[in-house]
């Protein structure tokens, strides 16, 4: 299966989302893979049996969330100019999300752009991170704060790298599944009551909706000045959770999870979303043993926390909210009162 | 005068360069002005009394080729958090080509993208690096090795900022408006040897003519995929030239003086350019007290640095060079033996 993404507002970037075995991958150029010393035992050599290049390096760092930083991507840059990469070359990023977003913002910065190719490895990085282009890295100031915007030439998703998958990365992954179809699709949201992850036709099935969904609010909206902003429910609020606990407790579907809930809780209170869809969300979410309780110890900082967010202007924070299931809204007008109010039900 | 870029690749992007005194500017957002020590107390109060918006802060770095590296864009990214810029803030570059390329570059970064305003104060940068959205820094491995391609929102250039510029950093800017007549302009070479820059009207003219012939190759080719490597004339040995010495002996502008003189060598070698055409380009580097010789210590090591050049591809050096005056040609195919026999001429 392929999904094409092909930017509205750039005439030469279009590139194709696979979602299949993969492929051989042939390049008339030297490669350079970036990796972790979690995924390299598992899928490096899988991956070396299938390129063919002039010359293939390997970068590995280490595995985790709290690498997610500058000095990671000068480490990695370094690595790049001694094997002499020039600016045809192609960057590879075997790895989760935190690879992938690393990876293209290297790819990003290497003497101002190369190519990368996007092979990710967890449900998460599959359905959502390895699609759209944005890249970057978490600094003390909150997540993601620092990166670019920037393409992948090609996006190779292999179903059969979550066989590898903890079970608690799978259900990180899926809390991005329940994301989109809480925000954009009922029947799929349904589809995902009603049937198991479990049978991997399922799951083939919904990662490809899943990269549907995404390929079309990013071909919409590269640069989230208006749709693609969506995408970030449930994350304002787990953005917090994330930087609040250094990135360690919860792996990012998780704190999304908690970010879901919270968000709930305010559509709730504003009246977006009823008991009954409030709980059936709540409900999908506990099948996948995701999180959906977090103490929020000072409500003061956690609200200050927001306007770090980059979706924060002038002091007002927006939030991305579920008007019923398979429907969002987007709120930049609430009172500080009301959302202190909902915070405290988590204190 | 008003010139304009409009890129053949983006729908979006088009912005105007302002060849006048400074206007009023007027922003309904956060500013950051991003400066350096010496700049700031010549022109800060001056820009300060132009601009109106939300909140004005500014970051003073230490001037110099010497911290224009990634540690520098980590401390002014760590200010703009500080000073909590949303997405929509403007971040304004007061100074020459090395507070420019590090504001665009940091801009570029900072929460995947803000605007950002040129406000060059050099010669240099007024003509050339300014324009065209060409950011980044230095590393151990060489120039300008990492960045981002990140365009204005606008360019102010004042010509008021010269007068207060020292001789020696004049004449850098003029060796890269020697460049761009060698490279497109035979007329404009003729101009440049008949007429003096001493002159406001003809120093206003040279602005505007420069940057014309550097919009049009920006407005063909963003990304340096094709006629924008034609700028490059004599920055391939400027490079190493640089390196060599550290960034410090050489302002960039004097390294191109040399670089011209050694890739006109070259062109001579190959019988692309004549000894008084050779003579006429550098008499008119030299008018400008530009350098124009230089002792090549390691004929090979010279010679080996040209490969992390961001011009060389699969092992092969792309050399930008003379063909005449007022014409350019783009070599690839140069025997290692006629490079070498080149380089010990300045041996």
């Amino acid at each position: 299966m392929v999904v094409s993404i092909s930017l509205e507002n750039s005439k030469n970037i279009e590139y194709n989302i696979v979602i299949d075995n993969l492929p051989s991958l042939k390049f008339d150029t030297k490669v350079a893979i970036i990796t972790n010393d979690t995924i390299a035992p598992l899928h490096l050599d899988f991956l070396l049996s299938k390129i063919e290049a002039n010359n293939v390096s390997v970068v590995t760092i280490k595995d985790g969330e709290q690498y997610k930083n500058l000095e990671t991507i000068e480490y990695i840059l370094d690595e790049l100019f001694k094997f002499k990469l020039d600016r045809k070359s192609i960057i590879i990023a075997l790895g989760g999300g935190v690879i992938g977003d690393m990876t293209g913002f290297t790819a990003s910065l290497y003497q101002r752009g190369i190519d990368f190719v996007q092979i990710p490895t967890t449900l998460l990085s599959q359905v959502d991170a390895s699609v759209g282009g944005k890249t970057g890295v978490n600094n003390k100031y909150g997540k993601n704060l620092v990166g670019a915007f920037y393409q992948p030439i090609a996006v190779y998703i292999d179903p059969k790298f979550l066989e590898t998958l903890p079970t608690r990365e799978f259900s990180a992954g899926v809390a991005e599944i329940i994301k989109m179809a809480v925000m954009f699709d009922k029947d799929y949201f349904k589809y995902m009551q009603e049937n198991s992850l479990d049978n991997k036709e399922n799951l083939k099935m919904t990662i490809k909706k899943s990269v549907e969904l995404k390929a079309n609010v990013v071909n919409q909206d590269e640069k989230e000045a208006g749709i693609r902003a969506v995408l970030n429910y449930g994350h304002t609020f787990a953005h917090v959770i994330e930087n609040e606990t250094n990135y360690i407790k919860y792996l990012h579907g998780e704190a999304v999870a908690i970010g879901i809930i919270m968000a709930n809780e305010l559509s709730y209170e504003l009246g977006l979303l009823n008991r009954d869809e409030f709980n059936e969300i709540k409900e999908l979410l506990v099948r996948y043993n995701l999180p959906v309780n977090y103490k929020i110890e000072n409500i003061d900082s956690f609200y200050e926390h927001f306007f770090l967010d980059k979706k924060s202007f002038n002091n007002k924070i927006k939030f991305i909210l579920a008007d019923g299931i398979g429907s969002h809204i987007i709120k930049n007008d609430i009172d500080e009162d009301i959302i202190k109010k909902v915070l405290k039900r988590f204190g």
